[in-house]
């Protein structure tokens, strides 16, 4: 427990000091708001989604992320070439596989980008992961996971984690996130977060800045323990306003946060 | 009067409750701000747009909603095939006809939609609805609406609705909704709301959460006058700070708005 | 100097009453800060970017802004097309080369734009720019300029406006702006801008506003100097809450800027 919180003290020194270049293809949905998060925290986004220059922009990154919020077929080829291109140049690429169970499309593009792609992290909901994992599931919209998903999700987590050499990150009320050898829960958070588009995506992108400073597992418990922060601290500032300040005050705290706030709040528990 | 009300307070409990899935295919300028007010209201929107998942999407959603803002090619066709889903299973449908009358393919693709998909609702200013009515336009840009354009909303209104077998929604700074029966005048909202980009979308979002929970009329009655209302709570705090913070402030009033606040402040007049 | 300042005051008293349309061709991270910087400003945005409309378009608005910051296949074309109807009916068209000298679709999309349409203004970062005047350059993003690109910025700007016969600025720490006879240098700003997204692509949508109500110059002065002021005002206001708080304040004080709040805080030096 000591270990990961160091670790990630130790994440957010070295985030602020390399400001590494994350390349995104990510949806129109929270596409600025993940630009804005990432440079909140240090790190230095850049958004390319044309097949013509994917590779170019994926081999200058720290970290690639691959989003399918708004997957199309335009997009979606150039999710290959960014991921394959980060592949060979051992660049770490982080997959937020939004809505996957939702509809054929989205299961078809999430079974080619892991089978042609091979992911550092993945970061979805209960419902996402366990269509990754093979458990049969229903999605009902991005921003909702039905309650009926919520166990196993240490097992899920590590079924992915196994099936694909990655770290899997499981978020929700209680998140869980694990390498196949390492596991923790994670208790921060409001729930709240879930009146905000992107707060998922946000997290991704995140978690697309540590993957290019520290290993893919204390990469997921930085970012998804710094988000549930954010929303905790904005939340005592704005929670009686509205969801339109909370989602601002969400930016502003990753803005401010350093290791310090971090240790300070965070609530991690190994497994 | 008192009925409409009575029906808004109804609407507004019903949306906390039952929590629907809205099925937005809509601009990629203000995307984000439908997403936020959609999850402030009570829904859960997901946003997907391309043609080999339009038709998944769209039958598991409790109401559609088209927003051609930044229509093109790739996404017309996915337009119709949602419509025409959702018209088969009786889902409604709430159009946002951005900008027709403005440029050949806005008025071909709404004339297209208008001709192949079933309207629950049509909500735009006066400018697109003349178009739609049939009454020859002039659109200066999606956020203004010609003064010259600003007489006969009433007649207007009832031509689209009898047109189209639809409720009629016009917005501007007096509001105008028919179904061709029923009428009403909508006098909440400020003149700073046409400061902000996507407040009509954001009005069309509301109208699509409220349209998977009670019948069309009173769907764009209760989402024209909480968005006034919205503009009204947050331009008393924010109108001397500017425009980005009453842009926050609308989304947060949305998220604490209820029965009670709107009842006190709806000011509906029958017609 | 008093000539320049005098000609900016002109330009936001003009600005207000004229309302121009300002049709954006503009990426998908940060449209929704153009439009409402645009409409903050007192100009009226429109984003239109499909092939079958920019033409429509482009010939109602005052001025056209090219924005190449998620450029792909599809939008390239209407790039194209809408500068050229610019052209044809002398309305101005701005450009914001966004991450050239990045990738070769980047490079080669530039040198398309500057070959086949006139611009009237080109705004971008020290790495861009010198892209543009053919000096080699290497871009590590598209919010960061790397520091050994800062000198002989003068000499870039000429160059650009010599080369293309446009008003050419490039911003940054310190902004210089030319037109090949004259040239100034600004200093508003805070370098807390290159935190938030959008900052540059907000300079170019202002510059759009102001060149479609005066010359060239003087609305690339105008802009830029302007989004410096509320960045300094937004960050008295914010800066120690956080970067989400202070992009809010940017939309707010560009709301309420006007000749007297421009004059009083402009940092304008003639070379």
């Amino acid at each position: 427990m000591a270990d990961i919180i160091n670790e990630c003290k130790a994440a957010w020194r070295a985030i602020r000091v390399k400001c590494p270049l994350v390349h995104n293809i990510t949806n129109y949905v929270t596409v600025n708001d993940v630009a804005n998060i990432e440079l909140a925290m240090g790190a230095s986004p850049i958004m390319a989604d044309d097949e013509a220059e994917a590779a170019d922009i994926a081999s200058m990154a720290g970290a690639v992320v691959i989003n399918i919020g708004t997957l199309n077929s335009r997009t979606i080829e150039s999710m290959i070439k960014a991921g394959k291109t980060a592949n060979v140049k051992n660049i770490p690429v982080v997959l937020d596989p939004v809505g996957a169970g939702a509809s054929a499309l989205r299961n078809e593009t999430t079974e080619r980008l892991l089978k042609e792609v091979k992911m550092s992290v993945i970061r979805g909901n209960v419902s996402e992961m366990s269509y990754i994992a093979g458990t049969s599931a229903n999605t009902k919209g991005v921003d909702v996971s039905s309650e009926d998903m919520r166990r196993d999700k240490l097992s899920i987590a590590k079924t992915v984690a196994k099936k694909y050499g990655c770290t899997a990150a499981i978020t929700g009320e209680v998140d869980v996130i694990s390498d196949g050898s390492r596991a923790c829960e994670i208790h921060n958070g409001v729930s709240e977060l879930s009146r905000v588009t992107g707060t998922g995506c946000m997290t991704t992108g995140l978690l697309g800045g540590f993957a290019a400073v520290c290993e893919p597992f204390t990469a997921a418990v930085c970012a998804v323990s710094s988000m549930g922060i954010a929303g905790e601290l904005s939340f005592e500032k704005h929670g009686k306003t509205g969801t339109g300040s909370f989602h601002t005050g969400i930016i502003d705290e990753i803005s401010r946060m350093d290791g310090e706030i971090f240790s300070e709040r965070a609530k991690i528990n190994e497994l």
